[in-house]
């Protein structure tokens, strides 16, 4: 009998070349489908909620897969963590309806960035984190990131060449957490384009940095023109936190 | 003029062989010797307040050197930090008194050991912690851990062929701190005999799995003997927090 299998997965992205599949480097992807495989015993592919980038990290991805053995579904989870490398981690599993997709039906997901902002950054870190060394107004950035929630074309905050049907999504909240000096700031939103969530922090921090007016990121989003934006920080400050459904 | 620097340090361990220069494997006093010489332009020894085992990492090492040359003392924090690999970070440059001497100067040290209690391992605290997929009991723990405070022979808490004038020392204050599910224990002491936390921690364990009664601390106190403790936890989950002067 078939079963389709759920995995929430976390993983560190730093020796990956990102989730999907690729000629070169290893793949989360990749080693998923290779454990998963040995364990059933034949080639299984799975399905992802979304890529995630070269050195983007996971606390909550979400993939799922067709089963056609007869191990317990409670049975994959140690065996797969006993064959996956330590920087990838299944945390829960669970047998879903036959027509679940990790994809399509995904209702959103939300995505912490983490900045480090102490003078000297911080070894333990600094794999997830991107250190700024400039003094950075966290007031003047909540002010910059309420005017980035609602539902807006965000053309201006996706990579340039992406090729989507609409540019148009719901940020339902972008949240700052601060503990010691280290800030960490959650973007929940019902989908994002390509590199969004780097170029609205990179565009957060030249607010925080005083070189962009937090107002400014209304003529940004209006404008629709990449070349607005700021930077796209760093991959290595980004986690996949959570796909909801 | 002969200046006495007082450097603190912080690490990640994980890639290194220990504090200690060896024959064999890249260590933290190496590190720093090569750059401060390089900075120096001539050839520089540190004295170190203490040595920390391969894996161990730091958040406040402390070391000393005498400086011969002219640069400014607030110089050698920019100047060392982008010379350093990046898991080794200098966090504070003084002058001290010429007689101010890293290790024999030491009043005490903190040191903390991370345990990792959740179910599946985190992957971003799989190289600064210890998992313990047994479930734990944290009150028991505190209840060993107030008998280890005091002044006491830590005989049976120190490395077999330990070579030491006196097993008896001062433990301040040993704190538990949790957190989701990442327990920290804070030991704060005078001083520590090799391998002592780790030791602690170790029999700590048996004690929060049940093994042990937390009254059975004294007892192994009294034995003096390294057989009556527990094993030693892995060097992984021990960080130097702070050498106390």
């Amino acid at each position: 009998m078939k079963r389709n299998i759920k995995l929430t997965i976390s993983y560190d992205g730093t020796n990956y070349s990102g989730f999907q599949i690729q000629d070169n480097g290893s793949t989360i992807q990749e080693e998923l489908e290779k454990a998963i495989s040995r364990i059933e015993k034949s080639p299984v592919k799975i399905i992802g909620a979304g890529r995630t980038d070269a050195g983007v990290h996971a606390l909550g991805q979400v993939v799922n897969f067709y089963s056609l053995s007869s191990i317990p579904t409670e049975r994959f989870l140690p065996a797969l963590n006993s064959i996956l490398p330590h920087d990838i981690r299944i945390l829960q599993v669970e047998e879903v309806d036959e027509d679940f997709h990790a994809r399509f039906n995904a209702q959103g997901k939300i995505y912490c960035y983490t900045l480090d902002c102490r003078s000297v950054p911080s070894v333990f870190w600094r794999l997830y984190s991107v250190h700024t060394s400039h003094t950075i107004n966290v007031m003047k950035i909540k002010q910059g990131a309420a005017l980035l929630e609602g539902k807006h074309h965000y053309g201006a905050f996706c990579a340039t060449g992406s090729t989507v049907k609409t540019f148009v999504r719901i940020i339902q909240e972008i949240k700052l957490e601060q503990s010691e000096q280290i800030v960490k700031i959650y973007f929940k939103g019902n989908g994002f384009l390509y590199n969004m969530v780097r170029i609205m922090v990179g565009t957060l921090l030249e607010v925080g940095k005083g070189r962009i007016e937090p107002e400014t990121i209304k003529d940004i989003l209006e404008s629709k023109d990449r070349k607005q934006a700021g930077p796209t920080a760093p991959a290595k400050g980004l986690c996949l936190v959570k796909v909801i459904y």
